[in-house]
């Protein structure tokens, strides 16, 4: 039966990804970091793996592309492996805000002062400085491993010219560091805190990479293919209820209606989404919607759900 | 195994209602309704219903209170059955907001200036102006109707002290209202539409009524114990969404990740919930937490889902 | 010398007035009131009379407008004169905002609730309830009485048409009544107290009926032509001060600057300002800035303070 | 007559310092730059010079303290100097703001996205960016240098105690100054237009430098005891002006209406005000009120200015 239905996906997804990829030209490609510009508006690519191995694939799905907020689903998991759930709500929320992923206003008004989840920006800026490691560069290194392990794949790596290109231009990132500085939230050096944010949000995958990792979390922690559980059970489903509350932007609530997927977005236009129990899947498709995440990838997760009942409600 | 697992519930319910109703001092009845005031701080009740209508109720359970907001689920579902999805979200979106219920701050700020979503007051509000109805009347008395088919109780009907009461002091919500019909979301008369929204809120329940209504959506739309598909699929499935992202006011994203079921609450204290396939819940706990939400009720959905396994994530 | 200044008024004033009203075609009147969409775009005309009752006059004087935010540094008067000081600020603040003029944002985010400042809609609908009398219609009379007085005009009345256009579409101004309602700032019912807002709003006026008013305040409440103290000193000081911080709406800080002179505009395009000691200037322009303040009005304004050196700084 | 009034100022001072001295009791030292925290709660000190160079003074004019916010009117006035009114008015707005003195919600909500005036912190430190010369140090240098010239005391300098300790904890401005860069607001270097502006706070002064300053204001720019134009007459009354509606943080609309003269205040417990065409006042006071003022500074200029009718309104 889910045999079945990875034959129907592979049968079709050619067709869909073509039909999905002319919403292209309706978005674009960020802008904000400069060496983002550079993507392919045009692309879409996906790939998708079920827990026995098999995987399909469709469109342009040799690109790489950097993490960026996709990251902060696994950065978030690591801090609660290394410090807790209580340690971690400490300095983060649980709740969405249906502001922009890089408001501020936020911040302000509300009390007492955390940022109000930890996929926003000033909520991962947060997570990156509870990672434990002696220096910035000892944490670096531990969020790459962890990513590797996931991914099983050891070479990935930092795609250097964006996060240098990020590191440079970040001035609203810097300004929301040290305001989480000034109430308290962020422990050690503002810089050194930051580097490590730029570090994982600029890791180069693909799409198959993405799909490995979001296969760990379809398994509630374990890798199907080696039956090695990697994260413990409970921090999977904090991390996915986050991926359906606050995982898609200020887009989260409509993403949950339109698809009902646990999902992670990034502005490199790649998105990390799962099947509970079943798919892993990574996608990228550079052109962005008004809310940030990636047009025709949005388009055709909505047709995928919709075809084949995925919503978990 | 469901029945194992009812039974196991049988066993162990009247003593998790003891222990969570310790909570109760720690909360406040909710007082902005004067009426309200008059609930008793101590009080926990919980009845739940599973496909074949065996039931377990545990603690106070005879008490009768009003829906307040848990109305707001079935307006969203009849103005979805009355004018269709594309109407309905013309008026109100689909983002959670992390502001409290009764907030204007994202009112005025936000484009295109319609509510964040149907849970919201404002959001609610502008939904009791899509119900269809020649009169505010028809349409109060099409949403009394609606909600006796799905508790299964024709008897269902408005506890008129606590309309008056809040129809008399509901200034904020005036005032909302006043703000939406400037923006041009309200089709009608002001008080014509704060009269059906008033209406439904005071509709008088038990834990009981609730389970039943929660059933129908635990099935989908359909009674299981007739057969009858009540409300189409679709429609419950945006309700579901909306209640795991703003159900719970502005709690309602650690209400995801510590209990994780499609949930709705009210001021007097009530809460439905439900088992996606599986229970209808109704309980009534008046001493609310910060929140809003009833202190006692979500530790015991807290020790329940806990218990149990109940997250859908 | 004062003398010899209004003589060279008098032969400069023409054409400045016509030179200014090129402005007219930048501009736009105001619609949200419907009945004032009717008021000439084109239009400008200035009205100034000294303490000798001398005047000189340019451009379209014989256009009647209503007061609408003109009329709230009268009804801050009156009601100093009614309950004092201690009595007024309790009800509302004393500092500017920055924001619009018809803003809620502020009212939901700062302590304690009540309004800025008396001349922001918000702080006048409170100061409406806090005139003395046993009625609306009682408190009403009082205004008009009152104006009646200090513009030396018994035939001063409403303009119905506009008081009805206003009261039907004020949507903003009862949700915002609404809303002071339920922070306890507002004494009455609210339909009473927007019914006297909306009255004083209306009153219709010439250019020489404000520059009479004006001069009164000029000359620290006594009305120079008679000898008579209609307002005691410190309430014109009060209301002077406000007109230099906040009677511009959220240009107040810009006119300041430019013109240095305590002024209240209004949205039919009407401006009462006055050269302490010396002038009393009523002036209509109904196309408006971007910030509701009449376009040629203002730069009228700026070159006679500019020529004749006028700004208080 | 003005030698009469300034006789009764020398006779009434020290009583009125002492009755206001008993304020301090009711309010804090700054604490948030913890160098500041080291100052003396129960201290107050005024010195009143008039254009002859006769003076007053009483209480602890003996001070030396920090000049903080009261720096931001001079480079502000330097920056016109050097730029001109156009140039810096494309950088800040003219509008006071309601807002605490650090807040970043209105930098975020307003268009364009420049600080609503330059007394503000955003403001000022977006002025620091627009003072003449080719470094950081060379822009330091030319405030200390203008800062002597007005004050005529060729030994100004800075406190770099306090200096260091602000430059250390100064985490908001510095959220806010990135914010700032990120708005395109500021050029150069984040760290060195914060330099700039962490040295020109911490200027060290007494009473009488803060006389000697606010006396070329109260004289139009003119130094009265030498006849030399310092600066333009045109940038002196921007300067007042700007006093009036922003130099009291977010009581300046209270200040206006019980004080009624151009003054800015400053976290160390200094004002300096001003008296035009008269007397140049500087006080220090280091207990503060809830909005950042020195509690008996206030209390002391409201008793003079009511004695001696010294309002502007």
């Amino acid at each position: 039966m889910s045999l079945t239905e990875i034959d129907r996906i592979h049968a079709l997804l050619p067709h869909w990804v073509e039909s999905s990829r002319q919403q292209c030209s309706y978005g674009k490609v960020a802008s904000y970091i400069p060496e983002l510009s550079k993507s392919p508006i045009g692309a879409l690519g996906i790939h998708i793996i079920d827990a026995s191995g098999h995987s399909v694939s469709a469109g342009d799905t040799e690109i790489s592309f950097t993490m960026q907020s996709i990251s902060k689903v696994f950065t978030l998991i690591l801090a609660l492996m290394d410090i807790g759930e209580e340690a971690v709500f400490d300095k983060v929320g649980m709740e969405p805000t249906g502001d922009n992923f890089n408001s501020m206003l936020k911040l302000e008004l509300v009390q007492p002062g955390i940022p109000f989840n930890p996929l926003i920006n000033a909520g991962a800026i947060a997570i990156s400085s509870l990672i434990a490691g002696a220096s910035s560069t000892e944490k670096s290194c531990r969020v790459l491993d962890f990513l590797r392990l996931l991914s099983n794949n050891d070479s990935l790596s930092y795609d250097l010219d964006v996060y240098r290109s990020e590191s440079d231009t970040a001035n609203l990132n810097r300004s929301m560091a040290y305001f989480l500085k000034d109430n308290g939230v962020l422990e050690g050096a503002v810089e050194d805190v930051l580097d490590v944010y730029f570090r994982h949000c600029s890791i180069s995958v693909t799409c198959a990479d993405l799909a490995q990792m979001a296969l760990v979390l379809a398994h509630n922690g374990k890798n199907p293919l080696t039956g090695e559980q990697l994260i413990p059970r409970r921090y999977v489903q904090i991390a996915k209820t986050f991926m359906i509350t606050c995982g898609m932007y200020n887009a989260s609530g409509e993403f949950a209606i339109q698809v009902g997927l646990p999902a992670k977005s990034g502005v490199s236009g790649g998105i990390l989404t799962l099947v509970p129990g079943r798919y892993g899947i990574g996608l990228v498709g550079p052109s962005l919607n008004r809310k940030g995440n990636s047009i025709a990838g949005v388009a055709l997760l909505e047709s995928l759900s919709r075809e084949f009942d995925w919503s978990l409600f």
